[in-house]
Parts: C-alpha cells; sequence; structure tokens
C-alpha cells in the first residue's frame, strides 16, 4: 500500500473526525451519493495537493464514490491533521502528508502525487499545477483540467495563461459564490474569534477591536465582533469600502489614529505590514495583535521583535513582548506568531462552509469530465447554474424550501417594456 | 420666463427645503464648489427628466455651478415637490412639472425639455432619450451624451443598443457602486420602515416580517427590521440569495408557508404578483401588505380587489380591506395603494443617499465633456477612479481619514510571487 | 349630553382611529369580553385624568364593557386626538377635552370629573387626585380607590402619602413589569426615531448618535440607533449603567467630549439642562438636538436660544439656529422645541406598546374593586401575579405557547437542598 | 508549609497565567494598590473555599496585599487550575486543592481552612459556612463575618436565618449589580459560545438556537446567538420573560415545539429536567444538547441513556447517542455530559468579569471589617454606594470618563413639584 502518514494507529480517531465532519456537510453527501449511482470519474485518476483535514477526507471519499482513484499530499507543511491521514491511510488511499513536514518531505510528496498520473488535479495554491509543468510535462496530454481554490492560485494561473505558460484548462472554484460570499464572510468571520478566545480567553464585550480591512473577510470579523458586544474600529484603503464601514456604523480610521484606542487588533487585508512598528509604539500596553490573512506577513513581526526588549510565550499561542524595560515597560500580546489564527489557534473553518466549497470541487472536476473536449488551456469560472446547484443542495439539506418563478413572472422579467 | 410649475409663491418654502437638502449632500455642494472653478459645462445646456425633488434641485444648482444651462421636466407625474420646483423657476431656470401633472402634459413637458436642444441628457427611466430618438432626431448631433439613473432604463438602452437604434452615448450611472451599494441598501432600508412607520404607528419589534426578495433592498429591509426587534422571514427564487438570508439567521420558506405566519409582508423582487389571493387567503387576520420595488405590481391588488367583499381608508395610505363578510370577515391592511412605501407615505431616499447618486450624474457628465470625442453609441460604466472618487469626496467631508498603500505595499499586492 | 369637544362631527374619523387602535390592543379587547361577562364595574362611576388617544378610547370602552360609567378630561393641554374625543362625546361619554385647551379650561375640565364623583379615578401626574383631595373632599368617602400611570405622580403621591394626606387607596401602575419594562424600552426606543424621521428624514446610518442616559429608556434609543446603522457615543452619570454600556459596545464619555462627534444629540434622562451652552459651543455646525424625556427642560433651550444670533423653523418641527452670523455661523438644529420627539413629531408610542399599560390600569381597577375593603390610604404595588396575567393575556393574542413548570420542577425550585 | 497541591513545580506556569489575569482584572489591582497602604485586614486571617483558578489567585493577593493571611480550598472537586494551586502554594499561602480530588479530601481541605481559625470566610456554595457552624463551633466568636458569592448559596443562608441557625453575619455579594448584571449575561454569554465552539467547531450562522429559559443567563446567551447568525427559539415558563424574548425578535414557544426545529439546544433554567426523552424524541438526527445552568440536571441526561442503544465519544467533551439502530438510528450529540459548558469545555467566566466580582468579594471583606461591630446574624446585601465604587474603579481602568451631576440637577431630582 503506498502511503506516508505520522502514525497508522491514528486511523480509529481519525475516522470519528471524519464521521463528525461528515455530518456537517450534508449537500456533499448528497453529491456522494448522486457519484454513486452516476459513476462521473470511472477510470480517471485525481491527485490533490490541500490541507489533510477532515473535511477534505470526505472530499476524498466523494470523488471516490464517484468512481475515482485518488492520491493526495498537503499544501501546507503544518495544515495536516494526522488522524485524517492516517484513516485515509487505512482505507487504501495514497496519501502522503504528515503534521510538521519539513521541506523536503513537502515536495518529495507533491511529487509522488504528480507521478501517480492524474487525469484531473485539485490545487490549493497551484503547487501541483506548477511541479506538473515544470517536472512531468509527459503526463500533461492525459490530463483533462484541474480545479484551483485560493485566489492567490489563481493570479499564479492567470500569469500562466497570459504567458502561454499554461498547458491544460483550469477551473477558479474560488470565483464560485457559493465559495467566497460564504467561507470568507462566515466562515473566518467566526472562526477569527474562535482562535482568539481560545488562545487567550479574553472577553470581547467592552473591547475595542481594529479591523484592518473592509472586503468579505474583514465585513465577516466586524460583524462578529459587534456581535460579540465590541466597539469595532475599521481601517481600510479603498474609499468604497471605508465608506460601506461607515454607513454600518462602524469608527473609521487610518491605523495610525486607531493604534492608540484598539484592546485588539486583527488584519485581513491580503497585503503586508498592515501594522508596524510605528503603529504599535502608539498602542496601549496590553494590546493584542493577531492575523486572519493568508500569510503571516500582515503584521510585522520582525519589526515587533527589533522594538523589544524580550518577549515569552505566556499560554499556548500568546506570546508578551515588552517593549521598552522594568517596570514602565509597555506589553503587547501577539498571538499565534502572526499566522492566520483560526487555523493556528483553533480548527479552521467549521464543516459547514467545507461543505460548499467542496461541493464546487467535486461538481468542478464533474463539469470538466463532461466539457473538456471543448475547453482550452485557459482559466474558466464554473458556470451560475453550478452555483445554484450547490446552493440548492445545501438548502435541501437544510430542508428549506423556496419560491419558483411562474411562467407569468419569468416572462415579466424578459420583457422590460410591461410596467413602465 | 420658461416655465410651468403649480404655484410660483411656493418659492420661499422651496428655500428651505433645498437649504435642508444641501445641509445633507456634503459631497454633491463640494463638487459644485469644484465647478465653480473648473466651469466643465460652459456654453452646454443640459435637459433633465428626474424627480424634481429637493435633492434634484441641489443637483440642478450643482450643473449650474459648473457652467451649464438646465431644462428639466418631471419623470413621474406624482413624484414632484411643487416647492423644489416654484424654487428653481424663480431662480430662473426652465423647469416643467407639477405633482400630479396628467399624461398628457407630463409629454408635453418632456417635449418642451427637448425643444431646449440639450448637449447633455439626464434621465431615470429613458423617457427623454426615447423622445429624443423617436420625435427630435435633428438635435442628437449636437449630443454629447447621456445619463440614466435606473435598471430599468439601462435595460431600455441596451435594447436600444442591440438593435443599433441608440444613436449617442450613454451612461449607465447605476452600475457605480457608489450608487447601488448604498442607495438600495441604506436608502431602501431604512426609509421602507419610514414609510410604513408614518402610515401605521405600529410597533416593529415582536413581530414577524416577511421580506420578499434578498437583494440589495430586500437586504436592507431585513436587516433595519431585525434592528427595529422584529422576527424576520425571507422568500426568494434565487437559491445562493436564499442560502444567504439562512445564513443571516433568517427563516427562509416559500411566500405560501410564510403567508400564515407573517405580519407585516414587504416586497422588493423587481418582479410582479409576488403577493396574490392565494398567499392572501392564507394570511392572518391583520396582516399588512406594503411593497418597497419599483413598480405597484408586486402586490397582485386587482386580485386582492377581487376576493375582497369591501374596502374603506382608515387613515392616509392604510386601506382595510373585508375578505369573507360580518364579523368573521378577515382584515388585510394594504398600504399605499400597492406604490413604493418609502414614497408615497414618507419622502423616499434621504438626502445623504442621494449625495453619492448625484454626485455620480454629475461626474458622469463631466466624464462625457471630457471622453465625447472618443466614446460611440453604446452602453458605458463610468470607471472605478470616478467611484472612488465620489466616495473620497463624501469621506472628506465626514472627515474620515482613510490609509494609502506604502509603495511596498503595492509593490506586493503586485507581483504574486512574493509570499507563497 | 354631557361634553366638550372641539367638533363633534370628526366622530366618524374617530371611529376609524379607534378601530385600528382595537386592532392592535388584542390583549386588551380579551379583558374587555371578559367583564363583559364579569361586569366588575357594576354601579361604579370611574374618573380619569389621562392623554385622550385612540389607545385612551379604547381602555374608556374597556371599563364600560365592565360596567362602569365613565368621565374623562386630558392630563395634558396638547395632546388630545380631537376625533376621538368627538368619538367618546357621541357614544354618550362625559369627555371634555380639546387639543390646545386653555389653562383654565384644562382646570375646569378635571373639576368636572370630579363633580361626576367617581368611585375610582385613573391618572397619569396625579392632577385628579389632587383636585379631589383639595376642593372636593366630600366624595372621598364613596371612592375604593385610584390608579396613577407614572413615575412622577407616584412620587407626589408618596409624598402625600408620608405627610397623611393621602386619603384613599393608590395603586402604582408604573411599578408593573408590563409597564415600565415594555413601554419606556420598546414604546421609547422606536418612537423617537419615528419622531426624528418624520422631523428631518435623514439617513441614519452612519451618523454618530450621542444618547444622554442609559436607563430603560436610553437604552432602547441606543438599541434602535444601532439597529439602523448609527455609531452610538453614550452619556451618564451613573457608573453601574455607564459600564454596562460600554459592555454593550458603545463609546462612554462625559456630554463635553461627545459634544464635538454627535451629528444627532438625544437625551433621556429624566433630569434638567443636559445640554447646555457650554456643549453646544462644541458641536459640528449641522448637529442635531432632540429630547425623549418626559419634560422639555432636558435641553436648555433658553441657553441654545441666548448663544444664538438668530432662528428660523425650515421644516415642520425643525427650528435652525444660528451662532455666530454671516457665512462662518454655526448651525444648530433643535427638533420639536425640545419637547419629547416621539410626541411632537410623530403619535407617541405605538398602541401595541399601550396595550400592556392600560391592560394594567384595567386590572388594577378590577383589583380594587375586589380588595377595597382590605386597603388604606396608602401607595400599593399590584401583587406579581397580575403582571403574569397582563403577560399572558398579550401572549394568548400573539398565539405564543409557554411551558409550565412540572410538579417535579416546581419542587426542585423550592427546595434549595437538592441539587448541592 | 502549610498545603496540598498535585505537583508544586507547576508554579512558574502557574505564575504565568496569575500574569495574564491580573492583565485583565486592572479594577482588582487598583483595589490591590489602595489595600496595600490601608492596610484593612492587618492582623486578620480570611478562610475561603472558592474555585482555585488563576482570577481567585489574583483576589487572593489583593487580601494579602491588604494585610490578611489566607487560607483556601476548592469549592468544586474538579475546577482547580493546579499552576495557580502551586503558585500559591510556593508564595506561603496555605492552598489544599488539586483537580479531581476525592470526596474525602474534598472536606478534608474544607476542615482544614477551618481549622486555620478565620476571622472572616468567603464561599462559593456554602460549604465552608456549613462546616464551622457544624463543626467548628468555637471559632465563631472570633469571626467578624462572611461572604458569600452564589444564589445557591445565599438561599441556604436564609433559610439558615429563619431557622435563627445562622451566628455570624453573612454578606450576599451576588446581589451586587456589577456582579449579576455582568457575570451572568457577557460572561456566560460569551463563555457558552466558546465552548461551544471548542467542542464542536461547527458553524452557529445559519443554526436554530434554542436556549431554555431568559433570565440574565438566557438573555445573554440568546444575544450571542444572534450576534453569531443563528436563528434563535426561546422557551421560558415566566410569561413577562416570555413577552420580552418575543419582543427581542426571537420565536418563543414550547420545548415540545421547539424540539423538533433546534439545531443546538442550551439550557439556562437552574431549573431541572427541562430537557427530557419526550423532547428528544421530537429531536432532529444530528440535534446538539448542552448546558449553561449551574448543575448538570437541566438535561435528564439518565433519561437520555435510557432511550439510547449505545453512545461513544467522538470528540472531547462530544458523546454521540445513538436512538434506535442501523442506518436509521437517530443521532443526539451531548457535550460536557450535560455539566456547565463553559467550564467544562472552555475555561470559564472571563477574567474581565471576575474583576467585577471579586471588587465585590475584596469590598466586602473591608465593608464587614468597617462595620461587623452593628451588624448581626443576618443575610447583608451592600450598600448602592461600594456597588457604584466597583463601577467607578473599572470604568477608571477603562480610561471612561463620565459626567457629575450639577448641583442644580441634583435638587431638581429631589424636588418633584418642578417640571409638571
Amino acid at each position: 500500500m503506498k502511503y506516508s502518514v505520522k502514525d497508522i494507529s491514528l486511523a480509529a480517531q481519525g475516522e470519528n473526525q471524519i464521521a463528525w465532519a461528515r455530518a456537517h456537510m450534508p449537500a456533499l453527501i448528497d453529491l456522494q451519493n448522486h457519484f454513486k449511482k452516476t459513476k462521473p470519474f470511472k477510470n480517471l485518476k485525481i491527485g490533490m495537493a490541500l490541507h489533510v483535514t477532515k473535511e477534505t477526507g470526505v472530499l476524498v471519499e466523494t470523488l471516490i464514490a464517484g468512481g475515482a482513484q485518488v492520491a493526495i499530499a498537503s499544501c501546507n507543511p503544518l495544515s495536516t491533521q494526522d488522524e485524517t491521514a492516517a484513516y485515509l491511510a487505512k482505507k487504501g488511499i495514497a496519501v502522503f502528508a504528515y503534521k510538521g513536514e519539513s521541506k523536503s518531505d513537502y515536495y518529495k510528496f507533491i511529487k509522488l502525487v504528480a507521478a501517480e498520473k492524474p487525469n484531473i488535479t485539485i490545487d490549493d495554491g497551484c503547487d501541483l499545477v506548477y511541479e506538473i509543468h515544470k517536472n512531468h510535462p509527459k503526463i500533461i496530454p492525459q490530463i483533462i483540467g484541474g480545479c484551483e481554490e485560493t485566489t492567490t492560485g489563481i493570479i499564479r494561473l492567470k500569469s500562466m495563461e497570459r504567458e502561454s505558460a499554461l498547458k491544460y484548462p483550469m477551473v477558479a472554484v474560488n470565483d464560485n459564490l457559493t465559495e467566497h460570499l460564504f467561507d470568507n464572510f462566515y466562515g473566518t468571520g467566526q472562526s477569527t474569534f474562535d482562535g482568539i478566545l481560545r488562545a487567550t480567553n479574553i472577553l470581547i464585550a467592552g473591547k475595542t477591536v481594529v479591523v484592518a480591512g473592509y472586503g468579505d473577510c474583514g465585513r465577516g470579523i466586524a460583524l462578529r465582533a459587534k456581535g460579540l458586544g465590541a466597539n469595532v474600529i475599521v481601517t481600510e484603503v479603498n474609499p468604497v469600502r471605508a465608506l460601506q464601514a461607515a454607513m454600518d456604523g462602524y469608527n473609521v480610521m487610518k491605523m495610525v489614529d486607531a493604534a492608540s484606542r484598539g484592546d485588539i487588533f486583527i488584519t485581513a487585508t491580503g497585503d503586508k505590514h498592515v501594522i508596524v512598528p510605528t503603529h504599535i509604539k502608539k498602542m496601549k500596553s496590553g494590546a493584542i495583535l493577531c492575523n486572519s490573512g493568508h500569510f503571516n506577513i500582515e503584521i510585522d513581526v520582525d519589526g515587533l521583535d527589533k522594538i523589544s526588549s524580550s518577549k515569552k510565550t505566556i499560554r499556548p499561542f500568546v506570546e508578551k513582548y515588552f517593549i521598552g524595560k522594568g517596570a514602565n515597560a509597555k506589553i503587547i500580546y501577539l498571538l499565534g506568531e502572526g499566522r492566520l489564527i483560526n487555523l493556528s489557534a483553533a480548527e479552521g473553518h467549521p464543516s459547514e462552509v467545507m461543505d460548499l466549497s467542496f461541493c464546487g470541487q467535486a461538481l468542478a472536476c464533474e463539469w470538466l469530465v463532461k466539457n473538456h473536449k471543448k475547453l482550452h488551456a485557459k482559466v474558466y469560472t464554473l458556470p451560475q447554474s453550478i452555483d445554484e446547484k450547490i446552493a440548492r443542495l445545501k438548502l435541501g439539506t437544510l430542508e428549506i424550501q423556496i419560491d419558483k418563478l411562474t411562467s407569468e413572472q419569468q416572462h415579466y422579467l424578459s420583457s422590460w417594456q410591461e410596467g413602465t
């Protein structure tokens, strides 16, 4: 059996975790049951580079139910849940991942997936696509297409497309409304506070929370902060978003002005060095810094290190920095080393949110199978009907029924003359 | 002096109303001050068919400050504020409008505006553009372009464009983020309840409010209903929006199921016959129906009439329908005859919201002047920079300062390689 | 027929208004139906000094249904709804009230009620009780007791009780939870913004609203401000309430600091001179002042007058004050002359809230009838069971069913030993 | 040195935890600094039976700063944080507590505290008072008084008072507004969801959350549920509270009706068997049950066991019950064995909330010292001035300044004549 996991004996625990995930991913399970009948992936191999979590486990099961053979590596050296990996390995899946894997193992594992000669690739950050284009060009003729989960990966792919370096069709799954309107807003909103509370156990009510960035993530974070009783300040660079934040009742100002008011600072901009020593120097002693953006560059941690006299870990995921010395030293707390707080101190997005995202992945694969003959080596967005199908699947599992347009209503909408 | 208004002696009242509007449209006033210096509309005539309200009065003043000559008719026989019209007439502007104007006067007035031979047209529903194309083709060569405010108007123009019937460039002002994200969401959200409260004086807290449609308008209405203490039910036909409503904590169901639960029903779908007798028959006695969508077709008022034994007006904008007879008759209240409740029972959108929309109109005119030589007889969306300019103007008047990207941050955003 | 109203021909309009009130006071109607059978007030006269509104009309009908004869004067020279008075007069009730009655008529009318020799009195501010004690002591032996609606009236009565000047038992209806937890919080919260919107038509979203006082009224106002998208600042003198406001996510500061930040100021403290020229001088030009407290003394209107160079009414209930002169004059808007904004610019509390308060009045009368032999000339609070009865009546009309304690649960609650 | 702790080498970790607590209990630290100067507890011994947590550690330090000698046992066999106990022991404090102590050790430790002959007692549940009255009556003459934290304890003490069994004065600290308005509402509200998320990692948005009980705890839980995007149902037995819940926009119904709708059930009633098999049988498969009330009797766990075919622990604090067998078995998840979810799966109340409660404890001790000569063997509530002092201390540390009544305002409030 081909696999490389930390400890195969964790499989039983992994089974429990996956059962818990399944219970909260009903739309994907519905799709799984459908695939069991239609077998869209019969005789196909799917290669994946994704976070190896319990939710990904359910995606793997869904693809296999559809007839696929699956090989999977991780897309991040730190995010693997070893129990899940063990469970998948035990089930005979080619899984190559362990939590805290070395850089060389990380790339070796991706190579091992490519070596399985997949017909479809699924990526989160584009590393598998990159590996195949660079080192396994021979397998490309057998590849139907690939799916990419992240904005970052899409940027990379579009650049490849522009330079004619892209050699097979790719689906930008993140373009799905059922992905970015839900994952970023509801997922990040809640899990950011889950992470903060696990790390600190502080009271949010009455705190001044500064949210940097008012995109989908920032809007979700600000809404949950307000819902927990915080007084919220928003910083932005985009004037339209800044105006929305103001109309939503938040204080909007520059970070340099927010610095002296905030108790908790949360970055969600997608940009770097949003909080730098200039800001930190103005903060109150006891201020807490954390990040909910993709990479650990939003807070200038090196800068914080440089202006600090010392630091110490006082709780898991809580580092205390001393700025100045002795009794008058100012204290700044940094959570999770400035990495994604929801993944470092908590468990990332809830399964319910991944349910939507992974329905998108699974349906993107099916769409590639059905349409690959018409497709070119370009980046595609799925048709709106697939988004609606995902939403309908989810609504169905929530036992929510919605209205249908009558033919009279449909006619009205398509003929603009009536009603003027 | 050319004008046709109800009563010129209302001009003093109109001045007060316009002063009040100016005080709440600071961004447009800023633009006005800028136009005073730059005079972008020097030697140009601008013809308008818009609601003749105090806010429109400020727009007219702004265009004149920029050097324009203005002629204006109304775009709706019922929406003219006669004091505003009187004030504008007294100031020497060619204004043709009175509240409750006859159909023949309505069209006569639009013809009078066309007769002024405008170089730029501003429309809300496309009637002026239509009149010019149909009856005044000779003036088209002198026309630089036009602006259209509404979605309905845009649909009409795109149809003309497709059939090559459109003869000069048009700007779709409604495409501006500063228009549709603010006007529909914050404007309609608040003013719908303003209208309901003026009509009924009922307590919203504890009521079950059914919102039909979860687009920008419906989302704004649902949010304000919740903010006033209601229990909110949403009905939708689009599954993605229905799912959003569910994730936002609302009950989502078919109208036929919501019918028996609701105390107040508000339609905001843009479609017709969203509430029909089938629904009304299931409602509780005392249910209140109203509409916040563009046209008075969302509630099937004829259908309601047919199933009723009698009706009577019991307060301004409140009609009481009796379904069945005698002591057991069920009562249904219809507000504002099923017309836009915020305009029929209250004063429409607050000035602050029109501030953004009319900055869009004024800047669209300026953009036409600057770019018309490059433009074709097509429908255009303004560049994002104009949206940002409007938002910046508004933020400035709110004394809100926001961050600017550092060059390091700009570089990071444009180079996708870093950070992976 | 004994009555004194403005115009008896308004009775038909009054009937419509009372019908609307009845439709939104279902608990009181339930009680009315009960009284029709039990006739608790048979052979009794009830004298009232209350706001003569449509809701009071329903209370009058309820008492009459219970067998009472009723005589009523107003408790405020400005609050009478003339249509309601006309309707009641036409029905044969001894009603003495018109909107804008002179001071001499005001007191004459109260005397006329006393002259009817009531057996029970109902007061809002204690003027009828005072009149009877002072000028009609001979009728006191026939008086069973009285009810008082307001905190102010209660303070007056307790003072009389302390000085042994009180000669018959009084019920403090305001002590009912179903009165002060609902009327002040939900009633004032909503109707304050109803008044502001009718007066100004401004957008609340994005405004900074300063609420002075965080009692039941202030909490209700702050919550609705937030619900409409405002950024809320609270001022308080009581540290526990100030801390609650902070924990509820609001900015809390001194009025002198809030002055320069606020767009709209709302007073709800029950105290005088909460906003004075010192504060007004620090405000932004364009700030709006209004009051939701009982009396028009919370804003120092005389002080505002003194620092202003001129003023003018620009919309109904909106006065524009100029502070300083010429183009640099600062503008301050005062709404409703500093009187209760919900009553001056809108219609006061919604019927649904008065439903609870007037169930309290009606049940207080019944309780007096049943218990007067045991009562002394003191101020009484109704037993908790009556509060619960009112709440149950209301829940019943809302078709809400709630749980009942099992005998096991009742036993558990009364025996503290179990469970430790 | 007298102590009995699990592992003295945990002291360094304890120091970190206590440092973290201190940083979030600024009001208590202020009081500590004050006590350092005034030494109110000089020559006094204080005996405590409290949860031995990091926050309690700060209270112990505060009392010692005031000159006291302290001996402490736990008031619950499971709630001791062993690092904190180790740290206190190392500092020379007589601490007797370890997590998971046996019943005999539990009572032995309380006896050891009594054996120290305290002059003041501090209790959470009344066990130390009970022990002293029963087994150490000789030390009572030296006892100035005691403080009790919980409602349950107060009930016990009042019963002793009624039967003249109470032999020294007791302060009911829970009566402080700064205790029950904050601890129950903000503390329980947040920490309940902290516990649920740590246990389950589910998405709250879009879930139907059933909250049993709408007291201070239930109101806090419902508000946070709404703030996290849930659709909330409330069950109650008290009609006034039920009506409040309805007016707050929640669905209110019987538990038997809520049972089939809920996704998550949270009990906070203070009563027993609020959720029983009758309800569970109606629930959806996958429903999650948990408790936020004091004791683990709100959910009938034995009843759940009886109707289940099997159960298994699938994540820490998550037990999966199978009702019925095979593929059709219904699944019910029980969190934390039905014990307080915030303490079992998370860390209990945040330090900021305990800051207020423990200021109450420390000031109650000081009040006993100052007033004990006037006191009797009764249960006392602290004067309002102490509540205000606590709130002022806290506001001071939050750098919030509030208004003070002017003498004019004070006069107005005390003289009811003005303003009528």
